[in-house]
C-alpha cells in the first residue's frame, strides 16, 4: 500500500510508492553529457573567468594567478547583474523589479578530475567557510535579502562545467522556498514554543531509523516526506538559525558527516547526479528561536513530470527508512 | 538587464535572464528515449489493461474490445490504490495517511503514432469530454477531494510510453500548488473583490503582446512569469470556477485554442516534450468568485537544478512577450 506523507516544517505531500520497492541497484546512472575541452576553471586559466573575489592559498600570495586551492570568482553568465539600484516597478496588475543580485562560482579544487565528494576534509571544509566568508561579505550590501548557496553535479542535475564547483546567488528578495520554510517553522514555534527542527532531531536521534551518520554537533537523515530517492538533510544538533555563526570546530565537524554523507550516497548509487542546497536564515536576521539552518541534498534520480509540477506532490519511490538502512549499510573504503 | 517579476495569482517570482535571448531554434530537442515493443495501448490489446471505465466509441458496443476512438482505463502502476479507507495517522511529529486514490490512463487515440496536438478537432475535444466525465464520475467518491489532469508528452517530460494518453490521479488531500492558487486569488479578492484571472485576462486582451490566440470563449496567453520558455496559459474568458461545469459550445472552443496553441509550439520548437495540467475547483466546491479553471502547458526545455529545487525561483531566458510573438508568427500548415 503507498502511503501519503507530509514534510511537517512546509506541509508538502509526497507519495511513498512502495508498489516497485527500489534498491539502490535499480537507478541507472547514465554517462555524463557534459562536454570537456578547454576549461576556465583549472590554474593557468584565471584571466578566463572575471577577477576573483575570494581565493585560499597554499603559495602565492598574488590574486588571479595559480596556487590557489580554492577560488571564487563572479559567474561570467550570471543570472543577475550586481550594478544598479533597486527598482520595484508595477505593469497593471503585475509587479517587476530590475535584475539586481549578485551570482559567484566557488571553484571548489585547482584538480580538474577531484570529485567533491573525495575532497580530503581538509579540503572540503574549504568549500563550507568560503560559502560562510562569501555570505558574510555579499550580507554588507544593503540591497540583498539572501544568499542562496547550491552546487549542481552532473549534467542531470544542470551543472554545465566538469570541474567541481558550486554557486551563490545573492538575492534583493527573500525565497519563496525559504519563506515557506519560515512561515511554516513559525506556525510550529508559536503552537510548540519549540524549533520544529529540534523536534525532528529528537525524534530521529531517538528512532534511528532514518539516520544515516552523526558525531557530536552534526546529523545527517534520510527526511521523513522525502522528495527524491535518498534525499538526505544534514542539521547541526544544537539549535542554530544562522550558518554563518558556526566557528573553526563547528565546520569541522559538518565537513565530517557531510564528507561521509556523499561518500555512503556514492557507494550505494555511484556517480549519481545531484542537487544540493543550504538553507539558512536570510541576511542581518537575528538570531530566530523558530528556524535552524541545515542542507538538502537531493540526488537526481527522478523526473519531475506534469502531476508534480502541476500539483507540487512528488512521486518516491524508495521510503527514506530503507535509504537510510542502504546509506548506513553502504561500505566505505576510506 | 535582466528582469525579476512575481506571478500575480501565487507570488512566486522569476529571473528573465536576456543576457542570451535566446529564439525558438536555440533549444534542440533531442531524440526521444522511449523504448517501442508491444504497446498496451494499441486496439487488439485491450485486455492486457484493467477493464476500462470509460470509452467512446463509433462501432462495437462491447467494451474492451476494438472499435473505441477513446479509452480511460486505470494504470496498471498506480500511484495510490483505489481499495480501503483513509486512515490518517501520526508517527510522533509526523503525519501521514495510506495512499489512497485513483489513478486513470486516458488512451486518447487507437492509433499508436497519432500526436495529441495533431488530433483532428472532433477527437481532440473527446479528450477533454473524457477529463470532465471521469472527474463528475471521481467526485461521487466522498474519500476524494481533488482529482488533477496532466499529460507528459516525451520522454523528457516524462512519458513512459509512446502511444498518446494524458492521466488523472484522484487524491485525498487538495495539492499544495492548489491550495497555493486558491489562497493566492482568495487574497487578491478580498481586497480588490475581482477575480484576478478575470483581470488579468483583461489586461492581456487589452495589451495583446503576451495573447497566442483567442476566439469568443478562450484565451491563450504566455504568462507574465513564466516558469518555462513558452509556457503558456489556455483560460475561459467568462469566470468559471470549475472545469466541469462547461457545455459543448465551450468545449468546442476550447479544443480550438488548445489545439492552435498546440500546432504553433510545434511550428516554432518541433517535436518538444511538454506537460500540462488542469487547474480547477475542489471537487465537490460549490461555484468560487476567487477562482478561475485554467490549463498549464509547460515545454520541457530547461533544467531543474539546484537553484530552482532550494529557493522555489526559476530562471526563463525567453521573455513571454518574444514567446508569444513567435507563437503568434508560427505558420501554421493546417
Amino acid at each position: 500500500m503507498p502511503e501519503l506523507r507530509k514534510d511537517p516544517v512546509i506541509g508538502r505531500w509526497i507519495i511513498i510508492s512502495t508498489e516497485r520497492g527500489k534498491r539502490p541497484t535499480d537507478f541507472i546512472v547514465e554517462k555524463d553529457t557534459i562536454k570537456g575541452g578547454f576549461c576556465p576553471l583549472c590554474p593557468g586559466n584565471e584571466n578566463t573567468t572575471p577577477p576573483e573575489v575570494l581565493s585560499y592559498r597554499q603559495s602565492s600570495p598574488n590574486p588571479n594567478r595559480p596556487g590557489w586551492t580554492l577560488r571564487v570568482v563572479p559567474n561570467k553568465y550570471p543570472a543577475l547583474i550586481i550594478e544598479g539600484d533597486i527598482n520595484k516597478e508595477g505593469e497593471g496588475i503585475y509587479d517587476k523589479m530590475n535584475g539586481i543580485g549578485a551570482h559567484e562560482v566557488i571553484i571548489e579544487t585547482p584538480d580538474h578530475k577531484e570529485a567533491f565528494t573525495h575532497l580530503p576534509k581538509e579540503r572540503m571544509i574549504q568549500v563550507f567557510w568560503a560559502v560562510r566568508d562569501r555570505i558574510l561579505d555579499l550580507a554588507k550590501d544593503p540591497r540583498f535579502r539572501y544568499v542562496m548557496a547550491f552546487k549542481n553535479f552532473g549534467g542531470a542535475a544542470g551543472a554545465s562545467l566538469e570541474h567541481s564547483h558550486s554557486q551563490l546567488i545573492a538575492l534583493p528578495i527573500l525565497p519563496r522556498m525559504i519563506v515557506s520554510e519560515l512561515e511554516g517553522s513559525l506556525s510550529y514555534y508559536k503552537y510548540k514554543e519549540r524549533c520544529i527542527f529540534c523536534d525532528i532531531i529528537r525524534q530521529e536521534i531517538n528512532l534511528g531509523i532514518r539516520v544515516v551518520c552523526q558525531n557530536e554537533q552534526f546529523i545527517s537523515i534520510t527526511p521523513w516526506a522525502p522528495r527524491s530517492p535518498f534525499e538526505m538533510w544534514i542539521l547541526p544538533k544544537q539549535h542554530t538559525s544562522s550558518y554563518t555563526s558556526g566557528d573553526d570546530a563547528s565546520f569541522a565537524a559538518l565537513t565530517e558527516i557531510f564528507s561521509e554523507s556523499m561518500r555512503r550516497l556514492n557507494v550505494c548509487i555511484p556517480s549519481v547526479p545531484y542537487n544540493f542546497v543550504l538553507h539558512t536564515a536570510p541576511l542581518r536576521a537575528q538570531s530566530l528561536d523558530h528556524f535552524h539552518w541545515h542542507f538538502e541534498i537531493m540526488p537526481k534520480l527522478t523526473m519531475i513530470a506534469g502531476f508534480e509540477w502541476g500539483s507540487g506532490f512528488y512521486i518516491n519511490s524508495v521510503p527514506p527508512e530503507d535509504a537510510a538502512r542502504f546509506l548506513r549499510d553502504a561500505k566505505l573504503t576510506i
